[in-house]
């Protein structure tokens, strides 16, 4: 069903920190986990019982040429601490991006961000209606868990794995920050709330990937808490490389609406700080993730190179 | 937080079969087992980290005075294999009463049922506004998962109760049934299209609190799977009551609009087969119940008593 990961959008990440290393080894292997992140995704879909009308919703929306970002890390964080991608890694990666595209097909709805381009595609409410929209993201959601809890072989990795989906997905998290986002529309932007609505809306969702590879790669527990400082600062740079591009980025280039955060009047760092020091910032979070990942060794050689790529792709 | 059980609204539930029963035994334990449920949720809603703006939404939605039937339903069920109503059984009910009022207050939004009163009390996105609705009901869902995974004694059962409770609510049960409900208000209603819409859309999360009860009472599969028929039917026949009683009753009495499904040319058992014929297909369903719980013996009367009484409940 899935077209080829980053393809159309999401090109940017090839460049890698130079803009110049589009066939390296790590682009290589970034498009082929991004795949296997597809495949996955395809193989649950048509795999799980349930009535074409509702495949189709959720097809649409999982096939949409996506980054992967945040499944390709549930993959490498894995294999950073088995040596390998395993089988829960895979079903853990399809999970957290159900959840992560529910929450753009809820996000795009007209009572919330109203954007009616997704990923190159008319959204999930414009190709359907909103009543789909809204059931089609929480059969996503349901489904996330549904799959966590039926197909990880061992019951307490399953039960660790929901318990950290549902918690940085949650109330006091991705909610809890896309709460805050609405309601910063109405207040004056400062460093506080920013770094409050990053966090929730987008840097623990990052965390979360980066916990459940641990998780599935047999992590002690001091190493996936590295690996969740990792996910935080770069889910925090990326979040910041993402508003800096809605400024400076089209709608085509994007695959999504460009602008809409100005005219939203979003609390956002370039609003706030302005893009150099936007720039700056990211760059920072960046030198910080990569400097936690050092007693991993050579091993982490990608997981460092996706923290430089995420913060300075061209989208 | 939370108001004593079925006040103002449900309270046609303690009538019993025939409408003379307030006091009885069957009435207080209803009341008792309502009560247990309420306290749960205060006390996990109490207990869970969140801020207060996410917190405020959710208390909103599960205070209201509910009738708690479903979770009841896993209480008993519970009790009737071990016993007594055991603490596995208590976080099961509160999980499963969570994900039912994420339904309805999705199902509320203007986009679906569009209904501005629920329970008595203005709807979700009426008390807040759609945005918030929205977020509230993910956010619900979500903590559903999150009390299993985190809050059940051993990591088996909890992983049983997880896929049990996203089975049942989602793409391929209370979703599908919520989307073939939207899409039935186009077309001529039929036998077949009620029995397909009503098993998923309602009966799918009785059979769900009747397996999660059988579960937690450590049930062996045999005596699960005759809850889960017991659960079915009794669902059917609630979902046939509820359809009457939308007829029936006024907008007071139900604690939401009345004469919807009219309007919106729902496909219900009172609008093909009429109130008659309706009235003695909920009966039958009651009967068929009561007989599935025979093997049970006199243990299961108060599962007998609650079938009939949703039944014959005024409202």
């Amino acid at each position: 069903m899935c077209k080829a990961p980053f393809e159309g959008h999401g090109q940017g990440l090839y460049q890698g920190e130079r803009g110049d290393m589009r066939d390296d080894n790590f682009s290589r292997q970034l498009r082929a986990s991004g795949q296997l992140v597809n495949v996955t995704l395809e193989r649950v879909l048509a795999s799980q019982r349930m009535p074409d009308e509702v495949r189709a919703v959720l097809r649409y929306t999982l096939e949409s040429p996506g980054k992967r970002v945040r499944s390709v890390l549930v993959l490498w964080c894995c294999e950073l601490l088995c040596g390998r991608v395993n089988r829960d890694a895979e079903i853990a990666a399809a999970a957290l991006e159900m959840v992560h595209t529910y929450s753009l097909v809820h996000d795009d709805l007209p009572a919330m961000d109203n954007d009616d381009l997704r990923r190159g595609l008319p959204s999930c409410h414009k190709a359907f209606d909103e009543a789909t929209a809204i059931l089609g993201g929480d059969a996503l959601l349901t489904l996330a868990f549904e799959i966590l809890a039926s197909r990880i072989g061992e019951a307490p990795v399953a039960v660790r794995l929901i318990r950290q989906l549902a918690e940085d997905a949650g109330a006091n998290g991705m909610i809890a920050g896309q709460l805050a986002d609405l309601e910063a529309e109405r207040v004056a932007g400062s460093e506080a709330l920013l770094e409050y609505i990053h966090t929730n809306k987008t840097a623990k969702m990052f965390r979360c990937a980066a916990a459940m590879g641990g998780i599935c790669g047999g992590g002690e527990d001091s190493e996936v808490a590295r690996l969740c400082e990792y996910g935080l600062k770069v889910g925090l740079g990326f979040q910041i490389a993402d508003d800096m591009l809605d400024v400076s980025a089209g709608s085509k280039e994007l695959g999504k609406t460009a602008g809409k955060d100005a005219r939203a009047a979003k609390c956002t760092y370039p609003s706030v700080f302005g893009m150099e020091a936007s720039r700056r910032c990211a760059e920072k979070l960046a030198d910080e993730a990569v400097g936690i990942l050092e007693p991993f060794g050579a091993k982490a050689e990608n997981l460092r190179r996706l923290a430089k790529a995420l913060l300075n792709r061209a989208r």
